[in-house]
């Protein structure tokens, strides 16, 4: 199976994005995760692109904050999915990071999720992968019966509050 | 090669998502489309996405306007990716379908592209496919270089209307 | 008496639904309340909202978050009159939730209230209600008077902190 | 059967509200429409609301743009319930509108449909008068099934035009 | 010399609003300040504008949050100066009330003032008396003599601290 | 009587600020009106504010768009009241202007009226000048009046269009 | 004199853009103006930004819109100073370019102008050139002189217009 | 080498403003800071301006917040290069500032950085000197291998945490 790349602009970003980390252990996913700047390391942006298919991955997650360029970087050096979390980490509660993100123009998609939406990032790579992958595909199942029992549960949790 | 799926929100979204038809037959890519409502025929959009996986589709691209409810729609019903067009079609120039459409919950993730942007959403659906048909990967290769090829050719242009 | 439906998306939306309750119990009217999620149980929430009418339900309260489509996908499937909470939880501030609840296309309206205005929600819901039933409309109008009171009281507690 | 009172702030605000005049006759419901401004004739709002119950009104709408006061200003007065249609006529496109008809505080709902949203508007008043009329609630089950077939018909157009 | 009336919408607006009597205070100016509702007292707030001017006030000065209707309520019915302070007390961060208070239709005007700014509020009313008062006009030109001098003292602070 | 003094940033805005003219004309107030721009002539702003009050003003209008610094430089600068008109004239609608002109720091208010509210500022102005001048304080009263009789008058032409 | 660099996304944003070229021919400043995207030709972008200095560039005009990469994408290659003018070419007004191109990182700066600014971009440009240049520095002056006697005539001609 | 001119608004700027004043430190750029406020010292800030290029000030940089019109009533007064730091100080979250300083007219250009971006303020004013000072320039290349190796440290650091 492929793996998934996932990079963060900054090491700050790392308590948001570590929900994906969580998501793809789940379902037994192999990722490996980078702090890669559009800005600061823009050459090691690229390079990681352009080698991302070569080097087994399968799709890209990329999460930043503020002019969040990182995302779309990544996608205007491969045909991968890119996938892209805006962060919200400035003044402007992440709107800035996601218009950033998913304003991209023809050509260049980025396949992005909600602000700090760090676990339906992993959980759009996961489909990505389940699309040829029939267990994976089966997990997304299970995973989707579980998240329906948990909300029949809090139902139930709710008549006992009333 | 699975097909894709295309669903929009009122035949009026014709002309933006159109552009995704285009996008699919230039990279050969088969895809089946439906005006399907996630208020006017809900039954259908859930059908819709129950049955998708079983009746050949990679993804689907849902494309809505206003409280644009209909990728989510598609996407709570199957774990096949969902990719959404936000329409510009109301008073508030897309950004109502934008927010609709990107903010998520977690675990029912929407793979969301430009508002409009509906020549990205094909190309996202191209990017997913073509992760298990090289032939495929090796055509958006080709589609990127002739895009460069289409800015050097800009850049040309350029220099003689200086 | 007709009863009042009150769904939220999330267990979580609890504390902010909790004042609907207290305001129809306030005005004696009988409510069911269910965490119901347009995408993680959507067939509920399709049949809820399909057999509310049965079921003895006047109208329905709706309350959810981020791309908040609880409201519309229950009123998708019953002609019953829907009200919708657009709930703040997420980066920005519930004027996702806002936009995702009221800009419904013709024909399925909802009846949208202020961000986390669970109050008003129950006080509309009473007012529909109240309709046929003169003792309600009386209690409302009981209401009314004593909201007035409290703030000619208020200007009292006012003139004494000048 | 209780008759609609519709009010708009401004005979400007005709060529949107008049929608809300055609649902309303296609229902067969009997409404009763003024210009009537929450700044240029606030006594005439407050008589038109305080009388309103006993004029035999059932709901009112509220068409108002800018500021957007006047549904507000009516429901202030009388605990019908009052259904406001935010109009799109500023420079800020009709937000200013929706936020001075949806933010009410506690006590004094707004039921707020979409911006120029005078379809909806009718139907939630035609939902509301239903609750006690089983021929007019089937009536809005026959509109229901009419609009799905519309859509399904649009859907039969889409795939002749592909 | 006339008095300024100061209304606010709710008991607690008055940690912003006291500003404005401090400020008040400090010119000598005479004030009366009452808590009146747009929409729990609207009588009140219609009869306190229609007598305003026989009752020796100048300028009415109201503050309110959220759909601010209480400005514009108070100008509805006294072409006395009505200035507005739109209060932040919604999940919008005053953007509501700020809207709802300055986009007045034309013939009807509310001097709008920042959002929470009751002291500017309170300067405003000031200045407008000052018209016709050369001794209050000169204190106001104390006071921007005695704030440019604090800006001078806070750049010799500056300069300490570098 | 004291006179009005209008400024605008550019002859651009001479259309919008036109209705002004128009309003004081009707009031029979005299007014002087001038291009000026807070960055293009700061000196000219400058020494027209402070020499305001000396030059027979009584209040100033200030209408600019984009960064809209003209009322605020003039509101610097004098002690009178200042009346900001955010000028319509950006990509952004407005909304740049609006907050440009109302977001002013404590000390310095600007009264600020609706985007493009010429005829607000105007009518503010009047208001202003009327505090000590009943002849015009009538005037407003009358154009009240007039102004509801046409309220009334647009309410019968509905009643014919109906 | 050192050149100044004019990239721009597209060269559907050249009639924008061309108003910065007139500046510079004003002011006898020396340009190179090139299509270059940062996600169409990435490489082209890095590698223009890398060789600036040596080929003479004092400074680089970055002009892009929607997801607004490309003034960052070549700061992140040079120290030189980037100006970045947001381009209106989306539904969104030009909101999405100023934040992707203001909101940038610390450690990489983007001088931003105004949306469609290109002007001002220019004048910048110039402004930065002047540092070391007293004779451009003087044509600075000139221009300053020359706007404010525009905004002088303007005045005048009001008068006439009056 | 020219100094950097400081300038901000209000001392409660100061932890804000003083990361510029690391940057510069780090960078050996002489600087000198001044509380000046735009509408509490109009006249020092146009003499500040004014005599900023004799007083051998190569740049300004210029913090505000709300109605942030301290940068624009700089950039009025001096063709130096100016560069706005919109300072996060109101209910807008800086938003308003970002808008007051960015929209600047056609001639008077602001150069402008993120919401509270300090040390991007900084950063500018460096490169813009170091146009001329190889040795300056040479400590930005060094700066920027730093920000690269810090952010390939934070990248090993990542390794260890996964």
């Amino acid at each position: 199976m492929k793996k998934i790349g996932i990079v963060m602009g900054s090491i700050s970003d790392f308590d948001v994005v570590k929900k994906a980390f969580s998501v793809l252990k789940d379902f037994g996913v192999e990722y490996e995760a980078h702090v890669i700047s559009a800005h600061r390391t823009p050459e090691k942006a690229a390079d990681f692109a352009k080698n991302a298919k070569s080097n087994g991955f399968g799709a890209i997650i990329a999460a930043a904050g503020k002019a969040a360029h990182l995302a779309g970087a990544i996608a205007a050096n491969t045909p991968l999915p890119v996938i892209g979390i805006p962060i919200k980490s400035s003044a402007l509660d992440g709107m800035d990071a996601l218009l950033a993100t998913v304003q991209m123009p023809a050509g260049i998609p980025v396949a992005t999720v909600a602000i700090n939406g760090a676990e339906n990032a992993a959980h759009l790579a996961v489909q990505i992968l389940a699309l040829e992958d029939e267990k994976l595909y089966n997990k997304l199942l299970d995973f989707r019966k579980k998240q329906t029992q948990n909300a029949v549960d809090a139902d139930n949790k709710l008549q006992e509050m009333l």
